[in-house]
């Protein structure tokens, strides 16, 4: 089951209003308002309006609301800024640079002169690829 | 309406057994791999069996199942590489660092030590976050 919402979930307020923001879209479920720290303009923040931590904790008709709406804003925010690309982004967990501990889909406008680089690749053997394949099968 | 595959679509010949992957799982809709090059070790993709070129084009209940799937293995990837976090990424368009034009969800896991960085925020006003805002709005 979901946790009860943090009392200081700084996303829950914004839904309820107790923040202002800059409101883009919302539904029964969805909520969606522009990032108060944009990577480049027009990044917009889709959340659950039900508080729940992460995309592993969330329940799945959140998530298929959730990637509906993003899918919907994707296409208009795009047109809005004349974008060239959209990033997606879920950040789950600290270690994946998630700060507010509400779930997320950031849409990230892109251009294709922004200059925003990707991750690099590592080394891996094929090795150690089918040890990792027979790893997560195993728990299905 | 979706566009038909391109015969030569990398991701398609995975789906169909006509070029060999690291496969994790699959169900009536959607397929997942190990992703050849990857960021960090576990690195997934999921995909849509049905082609379609991104996020935007896709059809929503193609996304919804894909979501389901990212949120499942989500999970097991995190235990079975023993990941700090999970970073879901779905870039679009070549501006947006695609490179197979066939929609296809990153699961990326995260260590805590892993060093890999987040992308700059950028300086913008007030003003010009309202003027997006109203834009955006205008569209829906």
């Amino acid at each position: 089951m979901a946790k009860e919402a943090p009392v200081n979930c700084i996303f829950c307020k914004i839904i309820k209003g107790e923040i202002p923001c800059q409101k883009i879209y919302e539904n029964g479920t969805t909520f969606a308002f522009l990032d108060i720290s944009p990577i480049n303009k027009g990044h917009t923040l889709v959340v659950p309006k039900h508080h729940c931590e992460d995309i592993m904790s969330a329940p799945e008709k959140e998530l298929q609301d959730l990637i509906v709406v993003t899918k919907k804003l994707s296409v208009l925010i795009m047109e809005a800024v004349s974008a060239d690309g959209i990033n997606i982004g879920i950040n789950n967990k600290p270690a994946a640079g998630q700060v507010v501990m509400h779930t997320h889909a950031h849409i990230i406008p892109r251009f294709s002169n922004d200059g925003l680089k990707h991750w690099p690749k590592i080394d891996i053997s094929n090795e150690e690829m089918v040890l990792i394949q027979q790893k997560i099968v195993s728990l299905l």
